[in-house]
């Protein structure tokens, strides 16, 4: 690494001096859970899930198609291939998967940056894949490179956002085939958080991988995690060439794979609960495995995406009890088979930043952190069950990842929490407002939420009566207006630069 | 008991046959929870609060003021008496506060919808106290008697309200002096759900003792809870006649109690949390000793109100990392003391029902539910710090009060939750949309938010583009347009009629 962690961090640092935000931790740049986990089922229900998840791998087996090769490794790894079907023997992915870091290092270019995915760690990503944006004046619209580059630019420059993900919207305005190249510069450019890579196609995923040498060093990468693939499978049951090629790209360079079964009760999963859950498992857990035999010891993380859904049309429902209780639950499958989790994020099937957008996503974000997930994509900017981004919800939902991070943190409990010298100063029926302990510890005694209004109603009309999107709006559009890009090597850049303009010269056109 | 339960529970049920609401429990009209608790703090972090309580308890000290009967109770009790001040020897609280029954019933005139509070039981009911109303149309403008009976009668057709409190809004228009009585009317006639009685006065709460008897007979309610006041310490560790009058008045006529300290604080507790939790237990635990003096047995309830503070004004805020942990371990203490428990609620500082209010609500009412309260005031209705109830905020709670208590029911991990006979007819990469074990449980498989728009977004503009506020302010006024009343004998009506105008013309018209 040629950055200067020193120098970009102080910028960072700068950028951020803003008063309101003083009580975010300055570092690390991810959460250090301090508190207990929910422990929602018990070893009973626990271990029904996971026999059915083993009958799954073991008696229905999992389809993977398109890929030889990746049947080619299944059957050397010895498992029961037929055709496309692959079966595991009892217990070969449980096995497998121990290869897998129970913890590992993102690195980022400002290494004050990096994050530690697994164990009791979390890292809050921006949403990832909607093709249309929403922002209060500018309405719905299929999102643009230049939308892409600001909402990169905005999730810098909030400290609790810690990973910029990759696809903060779809860039629609430049072909499938190039806009990669295109989204990565920016992640890499115009901010200094982890990202992701590609990973639509082999090529692509292997594009990533070598922007990722420029910027990092081949050597470096040798040893060190600074990229991951995020995929899904075809659930139910069905594993596609894009799943295996990632894995073999990422994972063949000691880098990252997601995998993430994106469930639909009822439609990718069976419409109870419980089995969908320990179809995710099994999902999960085989390409998993299959990841430690590309190479054993390549970072892996389990993912779990469950929807409900509505009875009235069939669509997706987000924030519902039945996501809730999953969270919770593969939460503690996860540590069971002791590997890095990612599950839920900040979601809702309502258009607009408004009372359904925040009510299922603090639910669904709520349940997330008790339950545990590690690396939590969609945390931020998450609307309309996916297909869009919103400027305001990416700068509210960060707001109230601030309070998830500063509950993770826990109570203290010591000799100052008690504050037994302050019942010397106040009497019964005074008040604390000036006393010692007060001043001792005001400042640091609460979150507080910048995009919360809690002045009298005279003030807040006094203002202009604004609401949540309202201010939303003003901040984000604060926070692109005032935006620094971190520092970087002028000559790194360049060669980014010139990655980029050689490959795209080299690509067709192309919209898929 | 005079009231015909079938018949009236038949006219219920008939008004909720709204198909979109059918996933709601029909019975019982409250939560039996299925769920663990979530243990927040271990052992020592407990008994370190635990400790700081018996500290404040037996060295600081409670002021009693303004009723020398309570300071008699208190000293043939065996309390240290000196002046005002009130000190309990070490564990003498603890020790009066075994005969509250750690689980009671309050009846409901139509007892299908009577409630059991304590133990693994859940009660939502209706926001409490503010002055002022707000909806979307109407704006913000003092609540009046005929809003209070709207919102009765809106609360009384929600599935997921269980019992409608008493103050849903101040009804400013009609004398402090005499509003309890029209108050307690509407929610006597206009629902049949539980209720509170009214505490401001000594009389006043007699009032609403004797008109419980009017409904319930005097004989019925030696053996039954059938109404509990609601009140306040005044933190830091003031207890005023208020509290001690409405204990001997309720608990005195063997009904129930609720104390609840509110403690913003920085002002009447101190800034840390940890401290403001150990005051709030030893505030609520020396008034809940004090009922079992006056009548050993009485039910009580253990409440707990605690809010942090806003930087920027000491305004106090809602739905804030601190107190979402204090709702946690309120619930852990309270049920160490084996009583039942108050906390939590839907609180916001919001002005409006927006994104800021939904966030702060879902997440104080999402920790509240997790921890264990068992009585839940403030469920549902609550805006702008308690200063104004929402029309539309009501039935948005609502929505997620009835996710809520889905969560609570757990999830079935039977054989039909595991689905392995839909692999038999669903093959990998297939869907289960039409397979006999979706079609045999998708009506009840997920809860079906009643105001969540989750359909596409031109199906939503189609509809008028509305936002959750709007949607939630034509489902109020189609609710009050649907209203009907619960049956009620007519002479009973006319017996409560009779007390409330004989009382009305003997109290003078007093505004405090």
């Amino acid at each position: 690494m040629s950055e200067g962690p020193r120098k970009s961090g102080g910028r960072r640092r700068a950028g951020r001096s803003n008063k309101r935000e003083r009580v975010m931790p300055a570092a690390p740049a991810y959460v250090k859970r301090q508190i207990p986990y929910y422990e929602f089922l018990n070893e009973e229900g626990l271990v029904v899930l996971e026999e059915q998840a083993d009958w799954l791998m073991q008696e229905i087996g999992l389809e993977f198609r398109g890929d030889p090769e990746a049947l080619r490794i299944w059957k050397e790894g010895g498992a029961d291939v037929k055709d496309t079907r692959v079966r595991l023997p009892r217990g070969m992915a449980r096995e497998l998967c121990k290869t897998i870091p129970a913890q590992f290092t993102q690195v980022a270019r400002n290494p004050h940056n990096s994050v530690e995915i697994g164990g009791a760690n979390h890292v809050f990503a921006c949403v990832y894949g909607p093709p249309f944006v929403r922002d209060l004046e500018g309405g719905r619209r299929y999102g643009t490179m230049q939308d892409l580059e600001n909402l990169v630019k905005i999730a810098y420059q909030l400290p609790a956002i810690h990973h910029t993900g990759l696809v903060i919207c779809e860039p629609c305005d430049v072909p499938v085939s190039k806009r990669h190249l295109d989204m990565l510069y920016r992640h890499m450019r115009y901010s200094d958080k982890p990202f992701l890579g590609a990973i639509t196609e082999k090529s692509r995923a292997q594009d990533s991988v070598d922007m990722a040498r420029v910027l990092f060093g081949t050597e470096f990468m040798e040893n060190n995690c600074v990229i991951m693939g995020n995929v899904n499978t075809n659930s139910p049951l069905l594993v596609d060439k894009v799943v295996t090629e990632a894995a073999q790209v990422y994972c063949g360079a000691g880098q990252g794979l997601i995998a993430a079964p994106f469930i639909l009760g009822g439609a990718m999963g069976p419409v109870t609960t419980a089995a969908s859950i320990a179809q995710a498992l099994a999902e999960a857990m085989m390409v998993g495995a299959f990841t430690q035999l590309v190479r054993p010891g390549a970072p892996f993380i389990l993912g779990n995406f469950l929807s409900s859904m509505s009875l009235k049309s069939g669509a997706p429902t987000f924030g519902m009890p039945e996501p809730v209780m999953s969270n919770f639950i593969i939460g503690q499958l996860a540590r069971r088979l002791g590997v890095p989790l990612r599950s839920g994020g900040s979601l809702t099937a309502s258009k607009l930043p408004d009372a359904q957008s925040a009510a299922e996503s603090a639910d669904s974000m709520m349940s997330t952190v008790i339950g545990g997930a590690n690396f939590i994509l969609h945390a931020a900017g998450w609307l309309e069950g996916g297909l869009a981004t919103g400027y305001e919800k990416l700068v509210q939902d960060a707001d109230r990842l601030g309070a998830y991070q500063v509950m993770l943190g826990g109570m203290p409990l010591d000799d100052n929490a008690l504050a037994r010298d302050a019942y010397g100063e106040v009497e019964p029926s005074g008040h604390f407002l000036g006393c010692a302990h007060t001043m001792a510890n005001y400042e640091t005694a609460y979150y507080d939420a910048v995009l919360s209004d809690s002045e009298s109603v005279e003030q807040w009309e006094d203002r202009g009566s604004k609401d949540s999107a309202r201010r939303a709006y003003e901040r984000w559009n604060q926070l692109l207006n005032d935006y620094q890009a971190p520092a970087m090597d002028v000559a790194k850049d360049e060669e980014l630069k010139a990655f980029v303009t050689k490959r795209k010269s080299e690509l067709p056109d192309a919209w898929y």
